[in-house]
């Protein structure tokens, strides 16, 4: 067996490093080449570079970095609908901000609050139910919601570039994990299908949930209570409570990844930080220093300070989204 | 590459499905049957109970179900010894119990708190560092540190028969986890060499971090402050907060696993729920319903009405530690 063994280990690596281009919708300019270069650096026995296997960790932002986030987040989207549905059974949101605005269709009122205010409409809109019920709330959903711009399903607006990067890591031993502020529990439902991502790899913002025997059956109550916020500073406190170890690598879009790339880059020789630059406001949005959601100014200037890889959309992207190819 | 990608494939599954008794170490009583039996009838595809891949997840208790609890929990013997290790920058634990028990060498006195005594024991003694020194602090410890009976490394103290269950699970297809609640970070320094497990499959109880720029560096700060316990109740929250998905089999010893057993058994139709009985007083320990440390009672009461697995420890397993074999 250990000769076949080898023959096939053998066999793989080979198909792996003569395979075709594995990022083929990213053109041959600098972040395509920093990629690679630092991949095949870290996989490399024998380099100083090397990191052994368990050790190649990855992590994702999720809003802006795998997937669009305008206008409005999309789990936003998924509040408001919620919001309405809802309504009938809340007569006090009718009166009570920014439910009220919301409720009268004035999204911008309830939107002057800004990503707090966001946070308190997703967390009153998501409790109350089991975390069973809750899943399948979000898996109904995005079976029939669409995008308000493109009409497209929310789940189609991931970008193909990020995709073949994600595959690309894993080809090369990496574990990628996501680390989003959005709702871990409303990202778990889809990102095994659509990025590759199981559920225990998903840390995100999270309310507090109670085990209760319900009819006789165990199940877990979401309360409205915050647990935690992925954000920021909570980026690198998520990774180490659900991680355990410091990635080599690090992917965002804005400052709420700002901590993230910094906790990345001071882990040891070969690390990697790169943002997303949102430059593309015909096949996608135009956003940076000035936008509400997405606002990328601080980090983007520690990029440039500090070499980091920054994407230009617009430039270093020959497709967006998988549609597109079709 | 597909034929030879093929037959790679299937010298794997010959090999492992040929492979000499997966389960040394256990007699052929009804246990290892049990354990055997389901895990055939979750691999069988087209079989009713078929699971798929990504959805095996096994959890593991660790104190008392992985490795010995007896005569203390082991991380509480690290906490004396960190207590003693600090007396000198905390004058005021002279005279502050359960502390001032402890300094005196009366154990007894400072464990009468229970196992919320124990707790507050621990987090005082882990924190005011970053969270890499503390791993350096717990990896340090266990390279020196001596088990008061058998004079072995803590380390040591793991159950052979359950190291050869992790592995079989693996072996698999499943995902094995810890779901502990002894600290979160206590055990990640270790259970990857120990036990296979990686530290972002480690769940236990956890204190806060918080994230600071220590003389230009990212750093985590480990605060003297609660997080999360990850007992009783909180095991089933810890689970859902982690791995997103529901176990399909859960191993434990005490009746601080019993809602994780509970949770487990109502996943749905293959589910594996096993209690590690303490029964060998010669060659480990023997207790249940009146101990302090791993009290097994209700769970047992439960495990025995609903059919779930109870190892007797003295008569199904033939070898307790690994260095018995040597």
């Amino acid at each position: 067996m250990f000769a076949l063994a080898l023959v096939c280990a053998l066999a793989f690596t080979t198909t792996v490093s003569l395979a075709a281009d594995p990022l083929p919708s990213w053109n041959d300019t600098a972040p395509k080449k920093a990629i690679v270069a630092f991949v095949e650096k870290v996989i490399k026995e024998g380099s100083p570079d090397f990191v052994p296997v368990p050790e190649r960790i990855a992590t994702f932002d999720n809003d802006g970095t795998l997937w669009a986030e305008q206008p409005m987040y999309f789990q936003f989207f998924f509040a408001l609908d919620r919001v309405k549905a809802l309504a009938p059974q809340h007569p006090e949101w009718k009166t009570k901000e920014p439910f009220a605005s919301l409720l009268k269709g004035d999204v911008q009122g309830a939107l002057a609050g800004g990503e707090r205010a966001m946070l308190e409409i997703v967390m009153a809109t998501h409790t109350g139910i089991t975390t069973t019920e809750f899943e399948q709330i979000v898996k109904d959903w995005l079976a029939t919601a669409k995008h308000p711009k493109t009409n497209r399903p929310y789940t189609e607006m991931v970008y193909q570039p990020m995709l073949e990067l994600l595959a690309y890591l894993r080809a090369n031993g990496f574990k990628t994990f996501i680390v989003s502020g959005g709702g871990i529990e409303f990202m778990r439902p889809w990102t095994e299908k659509v990025y590759g991502i199981p559920p225990e790899r998903v840390i995100g913002s999270s309310i507090k949930t109670r085990f209760e025997i319900r009819d006789g059956k165990p199940v877990l109550v979401r309360l409205p209570e915050l647990n935690f916020i992925d954000d920021k500073t909570g980026k690198p406190v998520g990774i180490n409570s659900h991680i355990g170890r410091r990635p080599i690598a690090a992917f965002g879009n804005s400052d709420g990844d700002h901590q993230m790339l910094q906790y990345t880059a001071a882990g040891g020789a070969a690390r990697f930080c790169l943002l997303v630059h949102h430059t593309d406001g015909e096949r996608e949005w135009a956003y940076d220093r000035n936008s509400s959601i997405g606002r990328l100014d601080k980090a983007l200037d520690e990029a440039q300070a500090k070499g980091w890889t920054v994407v230009d959309m617009k430039n270093d992207w020959k497709v967006i989204y998988p549609f597109e190819k079709r």
